[in-house]
């Protein structure tokens, strides 16, 4: 089986000598990992993550951080601050399933706007605002820099005008960024975070979850929030009571590994590697679809969205799985109004040849798809 | 500054050399554990676990088990998916105070019972619950053996009392079990869950969390869920919006550490440890304070909880402090109505002399409390 359909980091492409190394470090220096930890983060991850972020063009203070396991984490200890039943929560569309489960969980008033290949039409999300037809969000979530699951990037402008959209209505955006240390063409674009500044007010309407799950291992489980520091204070309070603090353990080696530069050293390799596994998955495609298939070629992370008009993805399914190679249904990214016609690839995991190779099956199961779909028309048409 | 006042276990008693050698072999065997992992647990950590709690005298399946960050995940995934706001919890009192913040995070409507020296007063229990002045709870929430902040142990008959009235009046018991292998006095008494397969239709009203924090180190953040399957899997569901999974490397590690018998080897020398430590703190309160102070020697755990009636323990704590010796005050574990003359002093982490020193700077704080208190009632009256 060709795997497309895991969210997964590509095993193969972890740093594992850099990893051994600053897990023989984190212990020489202090076994103070073993006992508990402050619930907002080992100081020494915090400084690391605090410069971490400064690469990045963010300046903020360990105030307005707080470590958790995952960012996964960040969202569910945020939603739970921050939303009351019935409360109005933005998405894109479509958008991680995870985060919709989550708002779910907190039973929010979920209102869905629509991604194109440039990230989350704030045109339409301005008019919705306008018109009243969006009334009072507490919150809107977005994946800004290599969408899960469509991949694409939100432009500078829209950026820019999505913050002034958050300072006039007043909701918090909420910024997940995973992915974007993953960039493997164009040019860089600063996250909402570092472009906060640009706008006046917006700082205290952005909340900044990353991770080192995507750049470094998903087996650390770090992740991190930026937030205003009430909001971060009543994260961490929440905290307290949730998990205590997240893995002194790995939190130490985390901080070990970033402090001896082996993030930057290895990431290069990371980003070259999917380039070439984006550029198979999509030449391959653009070679055995050829117009049949629509997508945009992602100029970072892990995915590929692409549509197949007039194949019901739900059919094609089954005949990828007996052709050996499966993928994600788009329809697993929508919180209503689904697309039947898309499906969400994605190229960390698979090589190189089983990229090529999975598009040869997949492009079968299509075919195969069509067919069936054809005799089946005719036989109840004869 | 001596402090009586951690709910740390001691660092110095920290198994290294075990965690080292496990953290090695866990590196050898595979690194996978650099990946997500299940999110109900690695699966070999599982297998580790349900042998622990087949020596504990528990059978259990792994589909009845998930492994949480630390047992207070767990109790954070159960609230969410039991208690609706509104819902009764009734709690033993004095109770851990992170379950009252739990509790309260949910909204629950907080029950209290009281506890003496063999634990919650199950008799006090019956009569409300016979006479409707507890109705329809939903769960009741105990750390029946070695007791946060009491050291009391529930007694079998207890125990076996309350799993009737589980049963009878349809409430789930929450046993919370992280200090149970740390006896170093009297016969064991089997835990809630063990106990539950003599009492009929018991066992599906018993949810169990349990720890690695307290006997081998909370820097793994391992805690585990024995629950009945259809709660097990909700956790599990919960978990996967909540943050996808506890950390695989250090899961990975426990399970080594457990599977080379490591556990059994290092837990007589805490246990001894604790013991001898718990023996400093009560001989030291008995030969300074005679009968000026009240409490139960425990038979294990970390705390000892003590009354000195007459003396307000609000006004004795910053007297303690500026004779450098620090303590919990009582009223942190009370939901309501707590009592004043209530401290909590936890003997773990300081050493056997730092124990007899600071129970001297204990005793000195009090006389001067006392002494303080008698000049400026004679004060006013003059």
């Amino acid at each position: 089986m060709i795997s497309f359909a895991g969210g997964y980091p590509a095993s193969d492409l972890f740093d594992t000598d850099g990893l051994q190394a600053a897990a023989a470090q984190a212990w020489q220096v202090s076994t103070r990992c073993l006992q508990y930890g402050p619930t907002d983060g080992l100081p020494e991850l915090k400084t690391q993550l605090l410069a971490l972020m400064a690469r990045r063009g963010v300046t903020c203070t360990a105030e307005e951080m707080l470590v958790t396991t995952g960012s996964q984490q960040g969202l569910d200890l945020l939603l739970r601050i921050l939303l009351a039943p019935g409360d109005t929560a933005v998405t894109e569309q479509p958008a991680y399933p995870a985060t919709l489960q989550a708002l779910r969980l907190q039973q929010a008033n979920i209102v869905t706007v629509p991604v194109d290949g440039d990230g989350i039409d704030v045109g339409v999300l301005a008019a919705r605002l306008d018109s009243g037809a969006i009334a009072r969000p507490k919150l809107l979530y977005t994946v800004p820099t290599f969408a899960n699951p469509t991949g694409a990037t939100l432009t500078r402008e829209r950026r820019l005008a999505l913050l002034r959209l958050a300072v006039q209505y007043r909701f918090v955006i909420v910024e997940d960024d995973p992915y974007g240390d993953l960039r493997f063409a164009g040019a860089a674009v600063p996250s909402m975070l570092a472009l906060a500044s640009e706008v006046e007010g917006a700082r205290d309407w952005v909340v900044h979850f990353s991770s080192l799950s995507k750049v470094v291992a998903p087996g650390l489980r770090v992740g991190w929030t930026i937030a205003p520091p009430e909001i971060a204070r009543r994260c961490v309070i929440a905290k307290q009571t949730v998990d205590l603090c997240s893995t002194p353990w790995t939190q130490a080696i985390a901080a070990r590994y970033l402090a001896a530069g082996s993030l930057e050293r290895h990431l290069p390799r990371i980003a070259q590697a999917y380039r070439g596994k984006c550029e198979a998955l999509c030449d391959g495609l653009r070679a055995q679809f050829g117009d049949a298939i629509a997508f945009h070629q992602p100029e970072g992370g892990m995915f590929v969205w692409a549509r197949i008009p007039g194949v019901a993805i739900d059919a094609l399914l089954p005949n990828a799985i007996a052709s050996k190679v499966i993928f994600v249904p788009g329809k697993a990214f929508f919180a209503d109004n689904a697309d039947p016609a898309s499906l969400r690839l994605s190229f960390a995991a698979p090589n190189v040849d089983e990229i090529r190779e999975g598009v040869a099956r997949l492009q079968h199961a299509t075919h195969a798809t069509r067919t069936t779909r054809k005799a089946s028309a005719a036989s109840v048409s004869a």
